[in-house]
């Protein structure tokens, strides 16, 4: 097994290359060096290696979203908006890459790692996996905004707006946002047939469908919808509440901030008061 | 409890305010008062009260849609498009709003109550909820084009192309029009559990995060979809088949016309031929 | 009964005319004379007829797709392009009929037929149909992207990415892709019931909704979608690949090569491997 | 010369084909027939003839519109919308046909026939060409918006808020509207110098550049923006004091209704109070 | 003469009533009041009043921004993005409003108040009237965005790229940004001939035509444009070298800060380098 | 002076650092190297160097488009494609870059020069700078389109539709493709006023500024715009006549076919026929 360099292992296959988030101390939280790591992979599979790329977590989850290491606290507004674009003009290049983008996601899936699988262009989860917003709200306005094209606004919007709000796999099917989900143990196993399947075609037309539909989406207003995610996020960076939440989680640790965010997502919340099933909060 | 002013009724809360549709001897349709009332306690709301905002019917149904009494049969075209796009102006306000909006539909939803429900940030309705179109055909062109983007193009025909069509609370969740289907009696507290998590979220973020995703959402095409309603309708009012059923209903008064267009939903046909479930006619 | 002339068949109702797709000795792939006459009929009832348009495949199933005479190997890739813009030009006169035109589905349901039936008003399958890609992967770009407004980017990936791929009528419901899907001998009789309802509304109100409507999905991008589909296709059918696939079609034969691409669709992988079913290969 | 079929003739050419406009009695105002004429041929040059496409008109001007009488006053607003709707897309024949389409205007050019001319691929006007909408205020919306994304919304609104407002040949330039304005006696031949060079260029390079482009242009909403130009204008003829204009017109006849609107055009003002200039009102 | 009630004075007339920024004590800059003054006036002759509507300074200019005060130094950046977006809100109910109205731009016209001109219908301006960004760049990116549709991409970034940059009324007039140039003595009489030519045409057609084009407009991307100003403005209020620069005002006075910005526009310098035009700097 | 790295060359100032095309022996062809250099140098400049940046061409012209031997006539149309993409691409980080980026053009500027130029932020050039398509019309449909947003979409089908076409540099300003033209010799030092101007706003106004423009330019359709050039250019390098053009380059040389397609411009023939003027043909 190739070895993780800056939390990244590549995994070459016959018909997938796999692109692991490999960052065990850190629950694959994104560092600035993996974030060039995974850049750097994604456009050497360009010209080279298996006809299909995927995407996946090493360990107990996908990825835990952003190291909090990134967010410099003393940068000015501007600093935050060219880091947060930054983010998703990486993320631009798995949409824009030649090849097929398979990308299989398990236990948690947070923050930017919410917003990183957005841009697959086909997506498994196991049924397992939870899809979250920060629990902490000190940002806002970055994720579900790239959701909204394939869940709905309405939809962004309820995940938006609890804190730490999730779902899980089949939500995220039944909402549209992922293609299938699976048990986690079969999740790999069931891209790889996928990307088998896919393989047969030749290489040109799949790029060129991939290319085909994603005009159909720019057309809707792909592009467009994410273009000042980052204006955003930034602004509410700066906001005093925001502020007085960091305060509190230098002072007080993370553990009783994260405490005083807990509750239902919207769907425990739904289900609760929909059939009589009781939620622990 | 607040005495209703003009058919809206506040009703204060800690993490919600309701404004309450509350004109009882009309099946709480919308007067011209009612509507100047609706739009004064919606900005009011703006700088004003609980972080999140809620709107609900009062009595048997969310609402019964436009007071008759407010199509002007003297009026030019150009007065009935202004008064059209009057309504669409209104309930755009609930769009800016700097708050989220929640919107609880029970019953009855019919017409421009339809319309109005579609705006909403986060939608929850009962499960016996009947959300329709006019049982008469005497207008069109105005309901189900704010659905499109919510629905897809292809329901929103579906919806608008039999008289009085109808879904109930669970096709509504089915379709992505809304969040949640609960039982009516688990409405308003589902709501309130709703806002109650919400309101954790310090104001300015959650406004920004409506903001964020609106935005994705005129992207899409949001704003220029509701363009042309008032005119499609306008139109029709001048129609000669429109102008005759108008006439029968002078004539021969409401219910013999309504009759005459009564029948089975799509749905129901969908049902019926699915699975052999009978129905009524 | 009507005689079919050049593959097409009117069949005239009351509420409903119905144009059926009838040469059975090719599965109802349209030639070059069936289209021609598809679109003649099409503008013929504009005017004249029911008050609502019906078009369904007589047989087996809805269609196979284009004669594969129609590629003519020895044309430019320009003619290539303008032949491809052709079919997608006959589709949109279904969209700018003044009437409400509702397409149903039964068995197999190909290629350019399943493109076609994207763009019906409503859509009705049987739950036994089978839409799908051609089987040989000799083209792209050109069915999916027209999806995509409807079923989203993701799942037109998912469709377009396999060779051969292919949903049953209860999936394109679930996608929204379809309005319903009903037993296949209670098809016609559905969509008639539809019709039957559909027809008590005036004829000008039925116009105007679904010109309001069209208009919503205009602006969510709708005709820019479809704006590059002929490009797309003909590019790969110049790709050396293809021309491989193509010759091999020509010394072997139709079955090795349809052999060579078989397999099971991404539903049914996801089936597999979500519940555990043993799929046939 | 070949003889007028129906208003229009035919004048075929080495690198050009004429489309005339050529119905002297009635200042080459379109009739029913010249209509269909007009279609026919254009559809008939698709596949045959030069490599250029021209419009011109025979006599004193380029077009009066739209024939009087096509206006029935006795149908209903959904055959307004529908009769209005029909020049749109007779006009986007133009805009989607394979070979590039030169106009030529000089004279008069009015109303539909300024509506018309804005579906040029390259326009060229005389010097003293004047493009002016009708003098009697009786429509509206109906020209001008087809206009917006050539000139900009603020030309557009200047154009059309004034009664029979008109710009001549060097404005038609200035403001983007035509490509060139030539002294009259030049147009012709002018035009065919262009066509010429055209005509060096193999035609399906011809044809992808012109499909490129107007992919270009679908994108900034070209498509979207002329979509409901029929309903704002149908809307218009139903308007009280427009009725009233027309009544006057059947009682008073022409001329006197004429001269109760007539003034100087929005650029005569500009220019005398610009430099002093007099004008006579 | 009537008084003005918090820096809006209405002039009414027979065909256009003007709305009149008169605050002299501040060069018409926006103050609180005179904002809610003006919303409510021109809300006022939606129903009332002569057929066109006309804005216009009164003094040596038609306005100099925002009043300083209006900047709350304390407040969050979400209010500052609240307060800035709610002057676009003032500016589209020009948009909207049933009315053609006319701004009439002379002398000064700087900041939001070019934002304000942008909005007109028909935008006239004297030969020497100044448009300028703030010659202070304590903001940036809320002004030119709004320009884009009007002047091009190009145009936009030369006007906002240098501080206090300015054009003069001609060349408003190349841009497209403005319909006509006049010498400032005739600037209120050439509006009020084209008003007395509008006022010609009935009051529903004049509306229905603004409908029409601001549809076709809002198709090529109007409001969607002008979506995230808000937020690029309050993030730049709260950049470190803006702050800076405040300081300074606070510390040194306006008079050094103003002249260390001070330089050739863009069009000196383009003059300059043109022709060999000696320009002060 | 810095040596030039694969025909770049990077010149440092203070207020601008100048990108320069500066491969003398090929008329400053971009070669493959050249074009990652480029790409390499442009990225460098993102976080270093002075405020502004600026390109330009060393020697007698700005560009002469694409080195010949990047045409790799073997290669696959999906080859071609994904090439013709990557220009796009590269062009596209200069509008993604942070800082104001000023083109400066004289001399030739043909064919990918031309649309590289179309990317700039301010682009100035000489009076007598001749922008042009490639004389041989090999290609097509990969240029033109990019400007349509620039120059509306007549003026960019007039500049693609004659073989060679080509405007000055004072054509470009009236047609709104430059901000400005001047005396060749005053190119770079105008560009450096500017520049230095441009410098005295903060680097972080600066970006957001061009920022919030460039979001307006993208809900006006530019990306969109610019999506499927490469599709449309591969498929003409297919076509037979264009196959047979390069036959002919390469039996007869470059001389005899350029000499084929020499002939007056578009412009050349308006003036001709709009003054009088004598041209060379």
């Amino acid at each position: 097994m190739a070895k993780a360099i800056d939390g990244i292992r590549l995994e070459p296959g016959e018909t997938i290359d796999w692109i692991i988030l490999d960052r065990p101390e850190a629950a694959n939280a994104f560092s600035g060096k993996m974030l060039e790591r995974f850049s750097e992979v994604l456009a050497d599979r360009r010209a080279a290696g298996a006809p299909v790329l995927g995407i996946r977590g090493a360990g107990k989850g996908f990825g835990a979203g952003m190291d909090l290491g990134q967010y410099n606290a003393q940068g000015s507004a501007m600093d935050d908006v060219l880091r947060l674009s930054s983010y998703v003009e990486r993320w631009m290049a798995i949409w824009r890459h030649p090849k097929p983008v398979i990308i299989a996601v398990h236990g948690y899936c947070i923050g930017v790692a919410a917003q990183l699988a957005s841009f697959a262009d086909i997506l498994i989860v196991s049924e397992t996996a939870t899809i979250s917003e920060p629990t902490i709200p000190i940002g806002g306005g970055f994720i579900a905004p790239v959701w909204a094209d394939q869940v709905g606004g309405r939809r962004a919007k309820e995940f938006a707006f609890l804190p730490g709000n999730r779902i899980d796999g089949k939500i995220a099917v039944e909402w549209g946002w992922a293609n299938a989900a699976v048990p986690e143990g079969q999740l790999v196993v069931c891209a790889e047939a996928l990307a088998g399947r896919m393989a047969q075609i030749p290489a040109a037309v799949l790029t060129m469908k991939k290319r085909s539909i994603n005009r159909a989406m720019e057309a809707a207003g792909f592009s467009a919808g994410v273009g000042a995610v980052a204006e955003s996020d930034a602004i509410l960076h700066l906001e005093p509440e925001v502020r007085a939440i960091r305060d509190r989680l230098r002072t007080d640790g993370l553990k009783p901030v994260v405490q005083s965010f807990a509750g239902p997502s919207s769907q425990d919340i739904f289900r609760k008061y929909g059939d009589g099933t009781t939620i622990e909060s």
